[in-house]
């Protein structure tokens, strides 16, 4: 058996403020024969995520910090070429969290088979058929027990998780869905293509004077992907016994000094508000159910989704720079191999 | 039946910041003779809340506001001195809502009868055996939902709710109970009496720099009575799943100008923490699980609770404001009567 070569992006210094390029570094590494157990596997497609921002910084947070001078992780979607497991044969679809990389290689149980839907890219996987579908529909169902007639309000609403919570809350039963983004581009594809009512261009006007207007009866349901003014303009509108589920913060990220936060905080005690941080892996329990309500949605033709696809491991990092500032409409992912 | 004259304390004006004597007028209104089914009801004492604050401005909150040119309510004590029920006798103890003046009239069904406690002043049914008492135990046991080793801190602590919450919290199994307070006078009482096993005076530093040093550990509970900056340095300090109950913001209530928020709101979702704002009303299906815990803990000598009590109806309006300014130390009342 020849050595094999796999190529990895590692983190070579920790960003401070918004990433670079010179905080990462390509390597190559040889990889050894399999053991007994082990499985390769050619990655097809990787994805780039918000939350990795996170986990380049030293900082305590929900996952651990990536550690410098090591290859990084990440969702990833790809071909087993060789096996050692009775577990995994040659040509199996898997999604696993060995991205950031071309060929991965370790026991097979840490790979999870996933069928090939005929006329769907494997990609699918990365995002509105995983964890980003999957965020979206727990951060609405259980996190926010959004109920039918509630009036939804999304931040973030074009990206990955944003664009599959408007279609969700609509599917659920929403009487408004309300979404923000930062262009006319964006809010245009909410409204035509995702299904959200209202649409916002927060880079118009500042979101708190916008949102009123918007939701003149108020809101119920606060879905949150970047935090600062938008979670404010949502504090002044929330109604009676409101719920937020917060799913992350990309407003503050790359922020060096701490944001100020909302002078509205009162509200809480006079609307007996209900506001809850979540991340997806406690809520994957409810995975099957996901799955099967988002497939049944996908077949009958439902729900739409837009993917940023990047080409070439060697764009990975500028794809992630990029996914930060806004450049993606929908989930961002690298194409390593068709 | 002769005309009875009852004196009662009227909204004149709503208060722009601190509410001053000018914004209140004591008037004397005749009563009519009992309608068939109503009673006479002599107050013995009468209830000074923080909420009745958010009732003297004209903005919306839990509760519908005060209207100027017309008495204030509140929670109240009294004895039915006449009666054409056949529900309440004369001589009947009663816990109701029209407080602010030192007889009442109304429908007995206004009215509830509550038993007379030897040994017992009736003013506890407006504090530990009442609504203070029970905002204490359901918002740590069914808003905040504390568990038994959790690290509870308190805000507020000196107050008739908080030194209701630091003794439930010892009582329901809490590993440390951390209280705050604005005077040496305070935390000693905090400590030795009231079962804190550390009590924290904001005035000697800033509670961000106090609280980590309290809860090495971390925190899991916070029980907030104050918002601002103690609201932000509990969120500094929450560990993964912590959650909030907010009862009250008393340091906002009399801004003219809103408060600078927390500026580490990104805690909320790097920790998975959920705050809920709360009102007691709407919780009362916990009052008879919480009249028979308390009762016991009573009986059992185990519950301390202090009272500052201010003679007579013609100083409410001042107990009201010093109060609003801290100057109690555990339920404020004001005795009407004996």
């Amino acid at each position: 058996m020849t050595t094999q070569v796999s190529k990895q992006i590692q983190l070579a210094s920790r960003p401070k403020g918004w990433p670079s390029e010179e905080n990462f570094e390509t390597v190559s590494v040889d990889l050894p024969d399999l053991s007994e157990g082990e499985v390769r596997v050619q990655n097809l497609y990787i994805s780039v995520d918000p939350y990795m921002r996170g986990r380049m910084s030293a900082a305590k947070s929900y996952v651990a910090p990536f550690e410098v001078g090591e290859t990084m992780t990440g969702g990833a979607v790809g071909k087993v070429v060789e096996s050692r497991s009775d577990d995994l044969s040659e040509g199996a679809l898997v999604l696993h969290q060995f991205g950031w990389r071309d060929v991965a290689q370790a026991p097979a149980g840490q790979f999870n088979e996933v069928p090939e839907i005929p006329g769907v890219a494997p990609s699918l996987y990365l995002g509105m058929l995983g964890l980003t579908g999957l965020t979206a529909y727990v951060g609405l169902t259980r996190v926010a027990k959004m109920q039918e007639d509630d009036v939804v309000f999304v931040s973030g609403a074009a990206g990955a998780v944003g664009s599959a919570v408007g279609q969700i809350a609509q599917l659920l039963g929403a009487s408004k869905v309300i979404g923000s983004a930062g262009s006319k581009e964006k809010t245009d594809v909410l409204v035509q293509k995702y299904g959200y009512d209202v649409a916002l261009n927060y880079k118009d006007a500042p979101i708190r004077e916008q949102l009123p207007k918007a939701a003149p009866n108020g809101i119920d349901v606060y879905f949150d992907n970047v935090g600062g003014d938008h979670l404010e303009a949502a504090l002044d509108v929330l109604n009676r016994y409101g719920r937020a589920a917060l799913c992350g913060a990309i407003s503050q990220y790359n922020n060096t000094e701490p944001d100020p936060g909302p002078d509205n905080m009162a509200n809480f005690v006079k609307q007996s508000l209900g506001f809850k941080g979540f991340i997806v892996s406690d809520y994957m329990e409810y995975a099957g159910e996901f799955q099967e309500r988002m497939s049944a949605w996908i077949r009958e033709g439902k729900i739409r989704y837009d993917e940023t696809v990047v080409d070439g491991l060697d764009n990975a990092t500028d794809a992630f720079i990029s996914m930060m500032q806004g450049a993606n409409t929908g989930k961002m992912v690298v194409r390593i191999q068709d």
